[in-house]
């Protein structure tokens, strides 16, 4: 089993952390989607959407889409409840994460690491912000009153969350309004097995500290 | 069960359709959100994050964001293979749907039916009717080899991605170039128990008329 994916992207990272702490061998093949390299031939041929992340099975067979891979390599292990309301309620977070979460978070993370100080998108970055403070106010009603995201113990919500929580600041965003959130960051990184993402490359790092 | 929905809404409408396939029992509290009715009091507590569709149990428990109650509601059934890896592939579509074609097809839609003729919103339009056709080149490739998204029949998959794009005309997209979409399209609507979406009220219909 392999998995495409760019270190330091969230969605990538994901995986990473899901097979370390299933203890699951896997080969990790680098593709450094900010250089293009989810756009060469060879790449479009496997995933014409040309996106990382990507899994890809020992027969060929491959599966995208960071949430469904998730869901996918935790289904029978504790990653997933069994109860049926349970697993629905963890992919209503995962749906919750890629629409209301991750186009803002990881997008004004991405802005301000990887485009030019000079961008217009960076335009954008005050809405980004507004939208990402929304998603952050309803994560944190829900964990000022429960522990985690699917059901009563971690699993593969809390992953998909945590992914760019944890890095909110490289898109300006600042948590101190969030204890519930804070709590629950930490709880998630004392799990047995994490492993935290890498940071950005000199290059990024230097961007984010230069971005407004 | 209820299900609190906005009618004209394709996110509320897949409920519809695959709760009418599956012959399920349910009331159906018309909703509209384009009016402020998931903003009351009454709803918020229900739904914080004040959205519709919001399923809700007899027993008060609600679930939300569409594709997760889709697929709570066709796990069991033909509308969801059993097979694991054409479940993840049935969630890896409905992944790309909620990030890659809804937030460009539904909401080119919103804006030209839902907002003033001279709202700034409109300045997007360009941009989303851009990123809506990459969403449909995707799905084109993939309906040029099969019929269906969800393994070897039709599924939630089909549904998920069936809502938008049926009425993309609202958003001013021409489906013209993709002939296996359209062939899709005609397959769906054929399809034992289907339901068309109602046709959004005289006042929006006017204006995606006036539309650019």
């Amino acid at each position: 089993m392999r998995v495409h994916g760019y270190s330091v992207s969230g969605n990538c990272h994901k995986l990473r952390l899901l097979l370390a702490q299933l203890g699951r061998d896997h080969a990790w093949v680098e593709v450094d989607s900010s250089r293009g390299e989810t756009r060469t031939p060879e790449y479009l041929a496997k995933n014409p959407a040309g996106k990382v992340p990507m899994l890809e099975l020992d027969d060929g067979r491959v599966l995208v889409e960071s949430n469904a891979i998730l869901h996918f390599l935790a289904d029978g292990t504790p990653f997933l409840p069994v109860d049926p309301w349970q697993r629905a309620q963890a992919l209503s977070w995962m749906f919750f994460e890629q629409y209301s979460h991750e186009p803002y978070v990881a997008v004004a993370r991405f802005i301000r690491g990887w485009t030019p100080l000079d961008s217009p998108r960076r335009a954008d970055l005050p809405r980004l912000r507004e939208r990402g403070h929304e998603a952050f106010a309803v994560m944190e009603r829900h964990l000022s009153a429960r522990p985690w995201f699917t059901g009563d113990d971690y699993g593969i919500a809390d992953i998909a969350l945590f992914a760019y929580t944890d890095v909110a600041h490289h898109g300006g965003f600042e948590l101190s309004p969030y204890p519930a959130i804070r709590d629950w960051l930490a709880r998630v990184r004392a799990t047995p097995g994490f492993i935290a993402m890498p940071d950005p490359a000199s290059e990024n790092a230097a961007l984010i500290a230069a971005s407004n």
